[in-house]
C-alpha cells in the first residue's frame, strides 16, 4: 500500500525500495528521515558503499565494454524529487565512482521554445543513454506531468494524457535493451527547509539559491500529491519506481549505488569476447616492428 | 626546437610540455619514457596527484558554478595519440576525479556517411562543451588532416586545406570563452606494442584489442611526422599543443592533472553572487512552513 516492503535479503536494497506496481501510493506513510536496511548509520554505510565500489566500476566497465562490442543493453537513471532532495548530490557520489566515460548526464529545466514546438518526449529522446551507456536523467519527462499540473502550464487533458503516453514509450525503451530505474528522492519539508538555509548562509552555496524554489514550497501538498500519482500510475513491470528516503544524503547514495550494483549483476555480463584469433594476431604483432 | 622547455617553477608543468607556437617540431627528440618535472617516481607522483584532486574538484565545481550562473568560460580537452597512448586512461583517471555534471567526453571514430556529407568541423561543433563545462575530446577534427593523411583517404589539397580552417576555428572558439587546451600523449613504439600484447594476453581487455591497431603500427613513421606537422602547424599562441611523455601512465596522468589544474588557477574564479536579497530571502524562507 505505498508502504516500503520487507527485503528477501538484507542485502537487496531494491526489494525495500520498490513500490509496488499499480498498488495506491501514500508518501506520508514513507518517512523520508528513513533508512531502509541500513539501520547502523552514516560510519558504516560510508564503509558499506566504499565496499561496493569496486564492484561497481567492474560492472559499469563490463556494461560499456558489450556496448562498444555490439550489445544492446544500456541503463536510464531517472532522478525526481523536490528542489534540494539531491539529484546533484547523487550524480555526483554516485556516479562518479565509475569511469565517466560510460556516464551521461542529463539536465532537464524548463523547456525552451524550440522544445515547445515538440511533442514533449523530443527533448527526452535526444538524450538517452547510447548502448553500454549509464545515463542519468536530473528530472525527466515526469516534469511533463508533474511541474505542468502543479503549475497549471497546460490544461488537464493535456498531462493526463502523458501517463499512458510514458508507460507506452518506457515499455518500448526496456524491449530495445535499456535497463530503466526511476528513483524518488523523497525529502522532508523541514530538512529541505534546511538545505536551503544552508545555501543562504554559505556564500560557496549562492549560486544553487533559486527564489522560486521557496514559491514552490508554498505548493508542497500539491506537489507530493502530483508525484504521488505519478508514481502509483507509471508504476509498471518493466520500469517500476524506488522510493529512496533522501533526508539522510549518506542514505541516499548508499541506496542508489545499490540500486544499480543490483541492476548490473542482474545483467550476468561477461567480457566480450575477441573479433580476433588471438594466437595469430599475437604472432603478427610480434614479428612487427 | 621542439624539446620541451624548462620550467619556470616546479609546479608549472605546463611550461614544461608547452611547445613553442611556430617552431620546429621533432618528436623523436622528446622521449616518451621521460617525465619531465616529476623525477622522484610513480609512488611520489600519485601522491602529488591526490594532493592536487581537491584542488582540481573546488576549481571544476567554480567553473560549473559560474556556467550555471551566466559565465561564458569552458574547457576543451583535445588528446591526440597514437593507439594504446592512453586517451581513454585520461578519460577516466584524470576527468573521473571531478564531478561527473561537469564533465563531457566525446570519442570521435570514422566518420558516419552523414558526417561525411557534411563539413568535417561540423561533428566537432556538435560536442562543445557548454558553458562551465569541461569537454573531452578522445581524438578530434586533427584526425581530420592525421588519418585522412596517413590513410590517404582523400587528395593533400583536401588536407592541407584544414591546417589553416583549424586555426581560425579555434581562434574563434577562444575568443568567445573558450579554453583550449591540446594534448599528445607521446607513446614509444616499444611501449605500444606491450600494451597490445597486454590487450591480448587478457582475456578482459579483448575488447579493446583491434587488428587495425597493428596494421596502424606499419605506418608509425608516417603517423609521427603526420602528427609533429599539426602540432607545429597548428600549435598557436590562443591554442598551444602541449607534449606528454605517455610511456608512464603514472606521468601522463599527473601532468594533464596539472595541465587543467594551472588553466583553471589562472581565471581567479571566485563563487557566484547571489541573484536574490540574501537577508529577504532568509526571512521569506523562516516565515513558511
Amino acid at each position: 500500500m505505498g508502504k516500503h516492503r520487507r527485503p528477501a535479503s538484507p542485502h537487496q536494497l531494491s526489494d525495500l525500495l520498490r513500490l509496488d506496481p499499480g498498488a495506491p501510493v501514500d508518501l506520508t506513510r514513507i518517512d523520508p528521515g528513513s533508512t531502509p536496511g541500513s539501520d547502523e548509520g552514516k560510519k558504516r554505510a560510508r564503509e558499506v558503499q566504499a565496499g561496493l565500489a569496486p564492484r561497481f566500476a567492474d560492472l559499469q566497465e563490463r556494461l560499456y565494454a558489450q556496448g562498444r562490442s555490439g550489445g544492446p543493453r544500456r541503463v536510464l537513471l531517472v532522478l525526481q524529487g523536490m528542489d534540494t532532495s539531491g539529484k546533484g548530490g547523487v550524480s555526483r557520489h554516485v556516479l562518479g565512482q565509475v569511469d565517466p566515460q560510460g556516464v551521461t548526464i542529463a539536465a532537464f529545466g524548463a523547456p525552451t521554445e524550440e522544445e515547445l514546438a515538440h511533442d514533449f518526449l523530443w527533448r527526452i529522446e535526444r538524450e538517452l543513454p547510447a548502448a553500454g551507456q549509464i545515463g542519468v536523467f536530473d528530472r525527466s519527462h515526469y516534469e511533463d506531468i508533474v511541474s505542468v499540473r502543479v503549475r497549471g502550464l497546460a490544461p488537464q487533458e493535456v498531462w493526463e494524457a502523458r501517463y499512458d503516453r510514458i508507460n507506452d514509450w518506457e515499455r518500448q525503451l526496456v524491449e530495445d535493451g535499456t535497463t530503466v530505474v526511476k528513483v524518488f528522492l523523497h525529502i522532508s519539508r523541514a530538512e529541505s527547509k534546511e538545505r536551503l538555509l544552508a545555501r543562504l548562509d554559505d556564500p560557496t552555496k549562492h549560486w544553487k539559491y533559486k527564489a522560486k524554489d521557496v514559491d514552490d514550497r508554498a505548493l508542497w501538498p500539491a506537489w507530493q500529491q502530483a508525484y504521488a500519482d505519478v508514481l502509483q500510475r507509471c508504476g509498471t513491470d518493466v520500469a517500476p519506481w524506488f522510493v529512496v528516503p533522501a533526508d539522510h544524503k549518506w542514505y541516499r547514495d548508499l541506496a542508489v549505488t545499490s540500486l544499480l550494483v543490483e541492476q548490473l549483476e542482474r545483467f550476468g555480463l561477461g567480457w566480450p569476447a575477441a573479433d580476433v584469433d588471438v594466437a595469430a594476431e599475437r604472432a603478427r604483432l610480434l614479428a612487427a616492428e
